[in-house]
C-alpha cells in the first residue's frame, strides 16, 4: 500500500515559517496545500498563468497568479509575502517565450539561468532555479517532504503482481527510462515483450501511453500482449523541482494501452491520489510497483 | 552529392553468381534488382508477403512469395534457385507469428533464432539470421555493396547547409540516437533548440516524424523553430540487413514536421532515389547532412 499511515509532513517546520507553493497543473499542488492547510500552515499559492486547472481549489488560500514571463517578479512577491519555504509542483507545460518578457532588474537576476536553459534541458534549468532561490534566504524544499505519504513505497502495491514475463519488460523499460533520464529527455518508457517499444520525449507521459495505445496494431507487435509502463528519475534528478509521478488517469491510459502494469521507484516517485490509484488498478487488473531505488531518496 | 558516378557494384561477382533479394517495403529492393539487371545479373526475388509495395517492379525478375511464417522453406528455395549471395532490402513492419507456422524440419533450423529474437531485439535476430544462411554457403552481402551509390557521403549534399544552432541540435539528437540504438530501441532522434525532443521507438521514422509534426503546437516547444533528425545506424549494428537510410517521403515528413534539415552517417546509411531526395530539400529549403561515422563502414 502506499504510506497513508504519515499525517504530519516531514518538515520540522518553525512556528514562523511560511510555505509558498509554485503552482502548475495537476492535484500535487492542491495535495500540498492542504496538508499545508491541516496543520495549520495556510499556504501561500503562486498561481502559474495557464497551467493550473484546478483553480477554484486554491480559493481557501493567499495567492496570486503569476505568468511565466514575470519569474523577475517572484522573489519580491516571496519576500513581501514572508515565504520562508518554497515547494515548486504540478506540471508546467508551456515554456516563457523571451518576446513576452518585460525587462526590469528582478528578471535581470534570472538572465544566466534562462540562456543555460536554452541549451541545456530543463532539469539544469531547475537546479538554477533552486540556487537563485535559496542565496535570497527561502529554503527550497521537495514535494515528498511536504506530503511524505505520496512517496511511492516498495514492493507490489496492488492485488495483481508482475508475472516473471513482467519483469523482463520492467526491466527494459527501466534501462531505456534510465538511458534517456541521462540524456535529461524524458522520464518514462513502455516495454512490450521484453523490448522497449516506446520512449518519452517532450510529449509527456499522457502522450506516449496513447502512442502504445495507437501502436498496439503495428505489424511488430503483432501477438504480443501486456507489457508496462516504467517511470522513473534521471540519474542525479534534482528531486525538489521534477519528482516524477502517477495519478489515477496514468492507470487509466495505462489500462487503454493494453498494458499490465506500471513500476516507479520507490523513495523517488509520487503516487497523486494513492488510494483512488489503487483501487482503480485493483479493479482494472494491472499491478502498480515500487522499485528499489538505485539512488538515495534526497536530491544532491 | 551524392556518390552517382558509381555504376557498379562494389562486389566482384563470379560469373555463375547469383543473387537472392530479401525484398520488403519500400524502393531499396527495387533499386537493388535493376542495379543487378544492368549488370546481367538477374536476381531471385523472395517477396516478402504482405510487405513488398512496388510489386509490379518486379515482374521482370524471376520471384517467389514467401510468409514470414514460412521462413523455414527459405533456405531450401534458395538452394534450388542456385542462389549464391543474398541481400535483403526494404522494411518489413510484421513480425512472424508463431501461432502461423507449420512445424517442418527446416523451420527447425530457426528455432533458436526465433527463441532469441524474442526478447533480444531485432538486431540479435538479424545476426543469427546472417550466420545461419552463411552456414549454408551462401554469403549474405550489404546493400550498401550491391548499390554503393545509395551509400551517403559526408558532408553537406544540399544547396543550405546547417547553421551553428542546427548543428547543437545535430549533437543532441545524434547523442540521443546512438543511445537508443545501443539498447537496440531506435535509430532516429528529433532536436529541436538544442535538445532531443522526440525518440524512435517500434513506430519507425515516419511515425516519428508525424509526432514531431503534432508536438510543433506543445507549449514547451513554445517559439522554437528548426530543429533536425538524426538517423544513424546502432553501435555495432549488423550493416548487412537493417543499414538506417532515408529517402524523398523522408524529406518531405521532415519539411512538414517544421524541421530545418536531416543528418545521418555518412557510409553507414542509405539515401534512397538520393537524386529526388537532394531536389526536394533544395525545393524545400532543407539541408541533407553526412556526419563522419565513428565506426568503419563494414559489418562484423
Amino acid at each position: 500500500m502506499t504510506r497513508t499511515e504519515a499525517t504530519r509532513t516531514g518538515l520540522d517546520l518553525a512556528p514562523d515559517a511560511r510555505v509558498g507553493i509554485i503552482a502548475g497543473g495537476g492535484s500535487l499542488p492542491v495535495e500540498i496545500a492542504r496538508a499545508l492547510a491541516r496543520q495549520g500552515k495556510s499556504p501561500f499559492v503562486v498561481m502559474t498563468a495557464g497551467e493550473v486547472d484546478r483553480i477554484s481549489d486554491f480559493d481557501d488560500y493567499e495567492q496570486v497568479t503569476l505568468r511565466l514571463e514575470d519569474v523577475g517578479s517572484l522573489l519580491p512577491t516571496l519576500k513581501k509575502h514572508h515565504v520562508t519555504h518554497l515547494v515548486t509542483a504540478g506540471h508546467i507545460t508551456r515554456r516563457p517565450r523571451l518576446s513576452a518578457m518585460r525587462l526590469n532588474l528582478g528578471l535581470l537576476a534570472w538572465v544566466p539561468s534562462l540562456l543555460v536553459g536554452v541549451t541545456q534541458g530543463d532539469d539544469t534549468v531547475l537546479k538554477l532555479f533552486v540556487r537563485r532561490i535559496e542565496r535570497s534566504g527561502i529554503k527550497v524544499v521537495g514535494a515528498h517532504e511536504i506530503v511524505p505519504e505520496l512517496v511511492a513505497a516498495e514492493g507490489v502495491l496492488t492485488k495483481a503482481a508482475p508475472r516473471k514475463s513482467d519483469w523482463r519488460d520492467i526491466d527494459a523499460a527501466h534501462a531505456a527510462a534510465k538511458a534517456i533520464g541521462a540524456l535529461d529527455i524524458g522520464q518514462a518508457a513502455v516495454a512490450v515483450g521484453g523490448r522497449a517499444i516506446a520512449l518519452e520525449g517532450v510529449e509527456g507521459t499522457d502522450g506516449l501511453l496513447e502512442r502504445t495505445r495507437q501502436l498496439r496494431g503495428h505489424g511488430r507487435l503483432a501477438g504480443r500482449t501486456r507489457g508496462v509502463l516504467v517511470k522513473c528519475a534521471k540519474p542525479g534528478q534534482e528531486l525538489r523541482a521534477d519528482l516524477p509521478s502517477i495519478g489515477p488517469q496514468t492507470v487509466e491510459a495505462a489500462h487503454a494501452a493494453g498494458l499490465a502494469g506500471i513500476a516507479v521507484e520507490a523513495g523517488r516517485s509520487l503516487i497523486l491520489e494513492g488510494p483512488t490509484v489503487v483501487a482503480r488498478a485493483n479493479a482494472l487488473g494491472l499491478f502498480v510497483v515500487g522499485l528499489p531505488a538505485a539512488e538515495p531518496a534526497h536530491g544532491k
